[in-house]
């Protein structure tokens, strides 16, 4: 049976957003969770140096840094600051050891309607911060946002999009993300994985829950809350040769207000369920959510 | 200069949600709009032959009748009533002479994740229905919603896999529906329109407005008042040779709650001002908006 075991398991720190590191770190040891994804500002918070010690003193290792990117500002000072602010982004990166830093490219530049203007801005941007990039030797990893974010968050609306644009510069340097509340309902997201089989650099996954919460951005929840089929884009995943981690993260304001133990037991309860046993969880037996038991 | 000139203006009857059927004819003759874009259920509200007679007295050409598809029932008594209700579409379209019979397919069927289970479903439906609507004169157009849809409402999440879909069809009896609030954000727009070139039957416009509304349905705004760039889209359109109406078709509830008469003058002269004008408006320069005046 092919499936992701729960030794590739890390909780993205969004999942409990309202821990700061060091709790964050302690819940992912008590749940026998070997990875984490970490966020930037709950790092600032901490303070680099004892991040990294936090991190290692647990032996966590490091999945993601999310995150940087925002790269379509309207004039030269905000694209410099954005360009200061990503250089930091891959320092702290290369201090935890993060297998990548996640990019959060930006939205359509303030005042056009340009969709290829910023497209061209965030290629360039991305291709300045390479050369860095590839001296601390920090992966950057391109997401593809849900379509419904184009306009304010990211104009790199699907994966064959983000996976053009990875083309474009060396393998060691750029890569893909793949998140499965941004990407599952393309039917050509495997052929895309395929097409850049070895640069997928993060994997992560929750559930598209219907309907949609007023704040579009929290619709996700728990593996098996909804309707995403995580058999098929995981065999795809690791069918391009995805070696990594694969987290856990999930924004949803309810889960935010449980208690953080709950939380992380229910994320590896369903993460067994629906990707250690590969695509039987597809067919929604055997757990939970809107076609479960 | 290229792009759309006024005398291919349609009003979709939706932007006026309120007015029976009667009414809204009465509405574009009073504001010299050409065309009509009509829904099912205004129509059996008038009834069928009241409908016929009312936009031929009128003069109105009608781009569209709104619409079929729905066509992922779980079970063979929801299959077969879907087939029912889709023949009888095709009827009321040919009677109506509508250039189109749009489709909009269905989600995930009830019970399932499996989307490729779906989007089969969909394309076995279309089959079907096929023969009669070759028989009938009536063309088919498949309509791509925006993923954030996909589960709910319909499968076919972007124009390329409308494209795929309806290229496995006879010319004369399946194309497929371009609607700018769905599409706007795909990076392959261009490409999949010419290679579906001769074959869009319907092109359907309005904005997409920022934030969204908590009913992500009535996110769309008059031309001008949201993000989208409708001079490189209609070119794309043109440039795939189409050679019907455009539709002005808004789901908004406050231009539902305005006075019809008002509407119609803000569709005429926003279609002016996006349309007629071809890509300048996409500099925002000339029209209300978000970055206009």
């Amino acid at each position: 049976m092919t499936g992701f075991g729960l030794e590739r398991l890390s909780l993205n720190q969004a999942t409990v957003k309202y821990l700061g590191l060091a709790d964050a770190v302690a819940l992912c040891v008590r749940h026998d969770i070997p990875a984490i994804g970490l966020w930037r500002d709950r790092v600032a918070e901490a303070g680099l140096s004892s991040a990294v010690a936090a991190v290692r003193g647990a032996g966590l290792h490091v999945s993601s840094l999310c995150r940087g990117g925002f790269f379509t500002a309207g004039d030269a000072e905000g694209r410099a600051a954005a360009r200061a602010d990503n250089v930091a982004a891959v320092r702290e990166a290369a201090a935890l050891g993060a297998d990548a830093l996640v990019l959060v490219c930006g939205g359509l530049v303030p005042g056009s309607r340009n969709l290829g203007l910023a497209r061209r801005m965030v290629a360039d941007a991305i291709g300045e911060l390479v050369p860095f990039a590839q001296q601390l030797g920090v992966r950057l990893g391109i997401e593809a946002l849900h379509p419904m974010f184009c306009a304010d968050r990211c104009v790199i609306a699907s994966l064959g999009e983000a996976v053009d644009l990875a083309l474009g510069f060396p393998p060691d340097a750029v890569g893909v993300v793949v998140d499965t509340y941004h990407v599952w309902w393309d039917a050509r997201l495997a052929a895309e994985m395929a097409r850049v089989a070895g640069r997928i650099v993060s994997y992560q996954v929750c559930d598209w829950v219907l309907p949609l919460p007023a704040d579009i951005l929290l619709g996700r929840g728990h593996l098996g809350d909804g309707v995403i089929d995580f058999g098929p884009i995981s065999a795809a995943v690791a069918a391009a040769g995805y070696q990594g981690y694969v987290e856990v993260e999930i924004f949803n304001a309810g889960i935010w207000d449980a208690p953080p133990d709950q939380t992380a037991a229910v994320v590896r309860e369903r993460f067994a369920a629906a990707l250690l046993r590969g695509s039987k969880a597809g067919t929604g037996g055997g757990q939970a959510g809107p076609f479960g038991r």
